[in-house]
């Protein structure tokens, strides 16, 4: 069996070292950056994430769901907080279901050690310089500046969004790419777990102040923390350029997340100390270069968080690279060309769905049109749950391809507009055989809703 | 007034640097390749472009069109040769409009000496290695690999499609970017001017040979050559893969481009010895850094050839800039918002009309339903030329904004939507009153036509 060498030892870097692993491969993983589980307790806490169906799926397959659904927080729907104060809960989907909240740090320590358990080499603070596409040797340097290099039978660049990889790949003919930035930063402010009042916080649940262009959305954390995710225009009003000082800051949270003020300790220092993040789409093709190298998680196809599909999607790439790596290995170049040939297709489509998905979060509350639609969608889905599902409970709770969830919900969304036509729809939804006619008007129109 | 840097002695280079020295300001041009007047006669002739009004335009206030001019061909209309033989001839626009063809290398030529005349410094050989954005110090290498840095007042990247000053904006924060590639390249052949046959070749216009998924065309040279351009995916039936011997690319002309075989010489020598050239879209945002540095032409909008208007909206751009600069140096960072808030729009538009223009070149013959509605425009902008005008006249044979003409154009299509819905209309254009008939449709049906 061939070595193989991973570029980057986040969590599809790590997970994919252990795919490889256990198919009998030796494989070395380069981190550019230092060992996270060393530097884990002297930072700040790291971005939460939350797993869904997909991500877990794939965790499972190299046997680390429980433990990590251990480590993790469900949340079983949101809270909506309105401007008028008032709270509104939405499950995600059926009772028992749930996003699982951990910060990406934990995450990343249960692969790392995993993945040395599994006698994955990781070695730290040794980034990759470049790679040569005709003979396949990756330049590395380390922490000293000593640099050489290393020819393995392949490459896989699980080096993020920034990859170098993939800009040795940009500068060769007739690769497309492109890099497209939101138009918002986000920032993340932290609640502590003595705060005051926070006892009485619902915590089995994602919290969500949608403000129209801007929004925050809660967390909870294992120690009982909760890690907000503020999320703002870089210009405009308001914005990160119109915050400019501390006042400024109060009056935006008095405004608009009034309830989250009396919890954020040093709320000024905490969001004037940091830069906000970007958030950005990538999009490129050819995801590899002959037998050599394969771009894989968010060197292929970074999305928006808005999803929460992130990290999901980069694990279920290692869960279906290693199929295909096991039906063709070690014809790599096959191997590569059928990954990307699956796969593409439907990182296009979650791209798509992020972008409308993060104006759907921070419009909830302003179309009622929107949420009649939601609410139709909701109680057929309860009604026929079998049959019908929301789009949001097919991306999260399913891992069924995105394209096939896609075409599903086209299919769906006939039904709705059928019932939006329905004369007085919502006060009909009010009435006591409310059930019983939805039952009536599904089997009337649609045999096989 | 300041020193200014041009990136680049191509055709925008060239010309912004005759714009900007006439406004005062010393200018010096760096261009990594040889002076091209240099190695002019060493090479086989370069590539052919078309100019139209507004690349024209922009000479004009230059004082070069007429010398242009006098160095092209005109091409008033496409000669298009059908795979049965037939040869049908379509004027661009009216009697007197016509396209001027002229190698990209002897345009370069005129532009370069005029550019000197005016003062302007052009140093050959000596290319950008980088830009430090925070200084706006430019680093320069010669070909002796002897580098050092100049700090302008600001810089013009007017380097093309493969900008190194772009490729440093790309690793900034919040830099959108996208490069995406043809799935065709073409090559160019050589028919030269006393190949036999030539002397009763129509050579006041272009000719085209569509066939569906790849086409030739040519374009007449002053010295009474023609250069061919060969358009063919790479991968496929026919394509660059595809065609691995003399014989099968023989077989593609016989079966093709038939007329054209007896007029090439060496076909197989020319078209083997040559790789293809890609095509690509270029698209990006910000065009600028502060008040350091502009993106100009390719380097900010690569566009498909398929429009022919590549160069003319590079040229385009140096007018257009000349005018901002005048209004607002030395407020450059100003002039830089103002020029990109103008001109990306129009030149997303055009990259748009690129691609499907690019496929109704190749398609030309297919789709009845298109050449009917083609033919449709072309008679009523013969009828009422003040006031119907094809997307492609207002396209090539004005200067008014694309957005104006795209928008002028969909109101113009909802009148051919109209006449196409009447019974038989290709029948009813045959008969003798079809002229009367059609004022009085248009004066029926839209007053203001």
């Amino acid at each position: 069996m061939g070595s193989l060498i991973i570029i980057g030892a986040g969590l599809v870097g790590t997970a994919l070292s252990i795919y490889l692993t256990k198919r009998g491969y030796r494989v070395t993983v380069y981190e550019r950056s230092e060992d996270v589980r060393t530097t884990l307790k002297s930072t700040r806490p790291s971005v939460n994430l939350t797993l869904c169906e997909r991500g877990l799926r794939s965790l499972d397959r190299i046997g680390l769901r429980q433990i990590v659904e251990r480590s993790s927080v469900p949340a079983y729907g949101r809270f909506i907080h309105h401007k008028n104060g008032e709270m509104v809960y939405q499950p995600y989907g059926r009772e028992e279901q749930a996003l699982y909240s951990i910060s990406r740090n934990e995450l990343n320590t249960i692969l790392l050690n995993a993945a040395e358990e599994h006698g994955v080499r990781i070695v730290f603070s040794t980034g990759c310089l470049d790679i040569d596409l005709s003979t396949g040797e990756v330049r590395l340097e380390d922490a000293a500046g000593h640099s050489w290099g290393e020819t393995p039978t392949c490459t896989f660049a699980a080096d993020g969004c920034f990859s170098t990889v993939r800009s040795r790949l940009q500068r060769k003919e007739r690769f497309d790419y492109s890099q497209h930035y939101s138009t918002q930063g986000y920032c993340e402010l932290h609640v502590p777990p003595d705060a005051s009042r926070l006892s009485a916080w619902p915590r089995n649940g994602l919290h969500l102040w949608p403000r129209s262009e801007h929004m925050l959305i809660t967390f909870p954390n294992r120690d009982g923390s909760l890690t907000c995710s503020l999320h703002l225009p870089f210009e405009g009003q308001p914005s990160y350029e119109s915050l400019s000082s501390e006042s400024d800051l109060i009056e935006l949270f008095k405004t608009d997340f009034s309830n989250l003020l009396p919890l954020i300790p040093n709320l000024s220092t905490q969001f004037f100390e940091q830069r906000p993040n970007t958030m950005l789409t990538i999009r490129c093709s050819p995801w590899s270069f002959e037998d050599k190298v394969l771009l894989i998680g968010d060197s292929a196809h970074a999305i928006l968080p808005s999803y929460g599909q992130g990290a999901n999607v980069g694990l279920e790439d290692c869960a279906i690279l290693d199929e295909i790596v096991g039906r063709y290995a070690p014809d790599w170049k096959r191997a590569f060309i059928a990954f990307e040939q699956l796969r593409k297709p439907e990182t296009e489509i979650i791209a798509d769905l992020c972008y409308e998905h993060f104006v759907e979060l921070q419009k909830f509350t302003l179309d009622p049109t929107f949420r009649l639609r939601r609410r139709l969608e909701r109680i057929l889905h309860e009604l026929f749950p079998g049959e019908f599902a929301t789009l949001y409970s097919m991306i999260t709770f399913t891992s069924m391809p995105f394209s096939e969830a896609l075409r599903k919900d086209r299919e769906q969304q006939k039904i709705i507009d059928k019932l939006m036509r329905y004369p007085n729809i919502a006060d009909r939804l009010e009435q006591k055989d409310s059930q019983l006619w939805l039952e009536k008007f599904a089997v009337l129109h649609q045999a096989k809703i």
